[in-house]
């Protein structure tokens, strides 16, 4: 790689012209239109914080709206963001409930992790587990029945999980649907969510389609149990007529999820993110560039 | 769940209405518009041929500007996809890199994997092994210095992974940067190839922003040694002024992509996905659904 040496006389006059320019973009700022197009890119806080605080503003009140408890509002230490997709949002829990237990267990263990899932859950679960690690043998596809309107069984669940400790192995993940894509079934939150805790596992509600559903007061008793949830994910760009592509997370602890997901790097330093005051969504998703989409919810 | 009977009155009246609007819809359709608000959500190539095959064609035509080796083109057996993000791409890269070394050296042996990359490296690559469950304990940062252009030494990655191999480790994935983001530096491709090969690890080759200018005759060496890459990135949405978000991701040989990626479930099941014929970009990339990003590019 050849560099040029700086020619000082060509660089006074380009930024002479550069900082004109500026001032009087600055100046006449207030006549310029907002463009439509113009879309800003909110790695952190500090690149966009309007688009930041919006996006945090838009997940609280859509986790009102399903009544969720307080425990995944940013009020009380929670908090949302937005994916592109339901399997993103699973990918980023997997990761942080992987963490967890590894920090636990040590690394060494990873081969000994096992999530649980029924038979109508979404194929995306399988898909994620694999992705961060998780051995296809230790994916549990546990049967349901139509006489139980295909709910995964609490019993079953706690079976399998005895199963698997005898075994040696980990339970890491549990995962509830709420309206599974075959055939619209809704798993028992509340049952699950206590098993899912006695045994130290992540419990995940997937309610991507049919949780728009629960912002009717008549539907909201699905999401019953929510409370020992530590993550839930819904697709505004479902029901809600949201376009593609915008799926909302919540997390009880977004620590977790931040420290599984948190780069540290000189380019991207800032005086905000120093000091823990502000949210950098960089660190709740995979990518490291987002779109924004929280006008559109 | 409780479900309502069915009422066959209502159902007849509501089937009937539906099909009189689709009739209506199908005979005037001529009459519409084509609204740039539709968008084609591809998930496989049935939900959408032709996004599918536009999207084939056009990372062929930018492969071809890049000047890549046949290996990349789709009538080679290779092939590309378009990403959100060059994280996005890296992290199936890592995961297709890992099943494969998973399947020849047992799957206990995750915790053994190496990563190598430079200090110049996009920090992605942390990010993203560690997603894909490598153990930060085991991604190497080389050192690079001033004197060499902060380009990756060949040497010092062979010294590495030497001693990595003697302590009972794999290697199993280097990275080599086209324009590092903190320095612009360039790594010698052709050199850190020859070593990846040699060692059975996969090279993927970051051209996330200069990969745009190797376009250009001039500076196309700067990809030279790419024909020993197993994948290879690069973001229009950077100085090609194409708009957030788009990363090609050219593949050697993407059935690994696929066998690690895919998913196979009832309800996506199709005749032309189960002949092997046509391209399923839900397996290709992290989530099922997907933006249609042919067209812009």
């Amino acid at each position: 790689m050849n560099l040029n040496p700086l020619n000082t006389e060509t660089l006074q006059n380009d930024a002479s012209q550069a900082i004109n320019y500026l001032s009087h973009y600055y100046e006449n700022v207030h006549k310029y239109p907002v463009r439509s197009e113009v879309e800003p890119v909110g790695f952190n806080w500090i690149a966009s914080p309007a688009a930041t605080e919006l996006e945090a503003i838009v997940l609280d009140w859509m986790g009102k709206l399903l009544n969720l408890p307080q425990q995944f509002l940013f009020s009380s230490g929670g908090g949302g963001v937005m994916h592109g997709s339901t399997c993103e949002a699973v990918v980023c829990t997997l990761a942080a409930a992987r963490d967890r237990a590894l920090d636990t267990h040590g690394e060494e263990k990873i081969t000994k992790l096992v999530v649980y899932a029924s038979d109508q859950t979404h194929f995306t679960f399988q898909k994620s587990a694999k992705l961060v690690g998780i051995s296809p043998r230790n994916f549990r596809v546990l049967p349901t029945y139509s006489s139980r309107d295909f709910g995964l069984s609490p019993t079953k669940l706690t079976e399998t999980i005895e199963a698997d400790i005898s075994q040696g192995l980990v339970p890491l993940y549990v995962c509830a649907s709420v309206g599974a894509t075959g055939s619209g079934a809704v798993d028992p939150i509340d049952g699950l969510g206590r098993i899912a805790k006695e045994f130290g596992a992540w419990l995940h509600v997937d309610a991507a389609f049919a949780g728009s559903a629960c912002i009717c007061p008549e539907y909201r008793h699905y999401l019953n149990g929510v409370e020992f949830a530590d993550s839930i994910s819904m697709n505004p760009h479902k029901w809600l007529l949201t376009n593609m592509d915008c799926t909302c997370l919540w997390l009880r602890n977004p620590k977790l999820l931040v420290d599984s997901l948190s780069t540290n790097s000189e380019i991207l330093r800032n005086k905000a993110s120093d000091l823990n005051e502000v949210i950098d969504y960089k660190d709740w998703q995979i990518a490291l560039s987002r779109r924004f989409r929280a006008l559109k919810l």
